[in-house]
């Protein structure tokens, strides 16, 4: 995975949107919890969304918004500090009153107001609040980097650091740019399908393009981290084109699009992992000679997810057993006699058995901010790599006392 | 789950078994670490074991040397400290040495020794030092309860304490016994099919007999709980039946022997929770109105298994929607509307919502070492109750530092 593309300190935005951000008084903290994108006219979008069961109300509303304006989006209506979720009907009648309001003071469609919400869960969304805090919301956009960067600050919850990522997309006939923004640190584990992510650019795509391009970069990069193995509630992927730049993204250009995107993506899923709660170490996992692509995330995410691997990451134990252990245990039929296990450069497990090795040379590997563990399974020629964590001490304090 | 069988200090030992154990110094501690069960000819026996596709070579061993032998036992040769596992072929032998070693001690064929070993994974079997012992526990062998309780110690690893239950079967024609001993306190998890029970008893019966009711009561006991949702490479489960009573299990019987069966199984699988690394509280989690015991067994390992959820338990945190968004994330396509959650004895969400509750006598029900949460998907009429724990620092910090 490539930082190279992390222009936090020169970010490029894309023309057609506007940025701003308030506090309304769903954070404790009194920080900025309320933020909008206005999109220019003929922005055209597609988001994916959490698999969770239990999805939040603006996840409801907001599948059904941009099915309604058949991929049209004029606002983006953000806020943190409540989830909006376990709500029930009132939840869904709170958020479709956010996205009226917003609509009313942007002289926008109901339906082209896309809403997101990030929190705590079951508690019911202050709508007067949010409300009355509009005008201001409204007064204050701006199309700078210094509005993108307030509302990079606003979507955050537990997160210690914003998340960007731009690149710019060189077509014969101009350049046009994407910049991308995410939160989330805990409950990660999208399955895209709370993270939320905008993606904003200025080529000129239809919803049905955006929509392909999005969930084949989104498979390969979101789909593929996780903290905790805990898929949220309100999980939300939303890519934003106002065409502006007049540079359509068809022909010979999509390669280029799409490979821009992808990288985009990468940089903030990297991000949304490097800022898990309480982490130490970032565990790049790769998993190869699977079946399929299914079946090698299917045993990544049996390593990422097993309690006992992780505290062994914690620790910077090469303890290669319960990695073993692990991929004993993910349903995939895998003859043990087959499987190699890597960390670092060296060979830790040859054949399902101990394969010498310089265990200070491996602890010291597993003592750095990122590592690298590497997994062959003698099934196939289907690989994934995974980008997961530690846990530790830290992640359960942070856990253990949070909503009371 | 009942507690009247916890007869710890007043062992029965059924008729027909003896016992040892000595220290052949697998253990770092230098605590005894090998253990001997001498069966009496003519015991019968029905083993389940770990549907981990990584199983140890003592598992391999255990299970050919019950077909070989059409389920007649008459030794069980444990080691702690080393689980023989991802040794490949060389384990395999290793654990045949040992068999065949203990059974020419004893006087009896090779494949009515039944092995099993529990410890660190991936490290050679010390198959000298082993048989070098073996004398020395042939000749201690006592039918003692003190004898059973050096048993029970010595197969222990990060236990703190040992497990024991026993059980009277009061049938027409008088009274036979069930004793029982399990090890474990991590990777816990044991879809029975590295905890190790060992059940004795007295009672007449054929192999037939034997499995059928012991794959009946694990299904109700042991695979219904979960400390950490790690599958062991290592878990067994042998019921051993001397038949010295001379009273059958058959007829009546039966459903005498099951019921007692399951009360002592019900007991070592609380206790082996109760001693759950660094855990803080037993939880224990019903899931009700579920379309069938698998779906509602699915939901329970999905909450036992959400480290959100557990870290919620371990700061006593009656955050309920953690639960519901665990529920969401099962894979049982649930209404979140048709769901109710249950902390002791209020209801904290109704219909997928908020139900306004005390959340300070909810606080003071999960600060207890046993607590109850109950959940109802309003699906069906299955149900399932579930053990499970919380997730503490002190977890981390046992799992942190292990085999380094």
């Amino acid at each position: 995975m490539t930082d190279s593309l992390f222009l936090t300190n020169s970010i490029q935005l894309p023309s057609g949107f506007s940025f701003s951000a308030v506090a309304a008084g769903m954070k404790a903290s009194g920080r900025p919890d309320l933020a909008l994108v206005n999109c220019s006219s003929g922005t055209t979008a597609a988001a994916v969304f959490t698999t969770n069961r239990v999805a939040a109300a603006p996840v409801h509303v907001g599948r059904e918004a941009l099915r309604a304006s058949r991929g049209l989006v004029r606002a983006v209506i953000v806020n943190s500090g409540n989830a909006n979720c376990a709500t029930g009907e009132q939840g869904v009648r709170s958020c479709q009153q956010v996205c009226r309001a917003t609509a009313r003071g942007l002289g926008v469609k109901c339906h082209e107001v896309f809403p997101s919400s990030t929190g705590i869960i079951g508690v019911p969304l202050p709508v007067n609040r949010i409300v009355a805090k509009l005008p201001e919301l409204v007064a204050k956009q701006a199309a700078s980097a210094e509005a993108f960067r307030e509302f990079a600050q606003s979507i955050m919850t537990t997160d210690t650091r914003p998340k960007l990522a731009c690149a710019a997309v060189p077509v014969r006939g101009g350049t046009a740019t994407i910049l991308g923004v995410a939160k989330g640190s805990g409950m990660i584990h999208p399955k895209l399908a709370t993270m939320l992510v905008y993606l904003f650019t200025d080529m000129v795509a239809g919803p049905g393009r955006l929509r392909r391009t999005l969930v084949e970069v989104c498979d390969q990069t979101f789909n593929c981290i996780s903290v905790d193995g805990d898929t949220s509630t309100n999980d939300t992927v939303l890519l934003l084109a106002s065409g502006r730049s007049e540079i359509p993204s068809n022909g010979a250009a999509s390669n280029i699009f799409r490979g821009a995107l992808l990288e985009v993506c990468q940089s903030l899923a990297h991000q949304i992992v490097s800022d898990g709660e309480g982490i130490q170490h970032v565990i790049e996992l790769a998993v190869e000679d699977a079946r399929s692509r299914e079946e090698a995330l299917r045993v990544a995410r049996t390593i990422a997810h097993s309690p006992l691997v992780k505290t062994a990451w914690a620790g910077a134990d090469p303890n290669w057993g319960r990695i073993l252990a692990a991929i004993g245990n993910s349903g995939v039929p895998i003859k043990p006699s087959a499987v190699n296990i890597y960390i670092g450069q060296q060979q830790v497990c040859r054949g399902g058995c101990a394969n010498g090795f310089d265990e200070r040379a491996a602890h010291e590997h597993l003592s750095q901010s990122e590592c690298k563990v590497r997994v062959q399974i003698g099934r196939g020629r289907h690989a994934v790599r995974f980008y997961t964590t530690d846990l530790s001490a830290e992640y359960v304090r942070i856990n253990a006392d949070y909503s009371t």
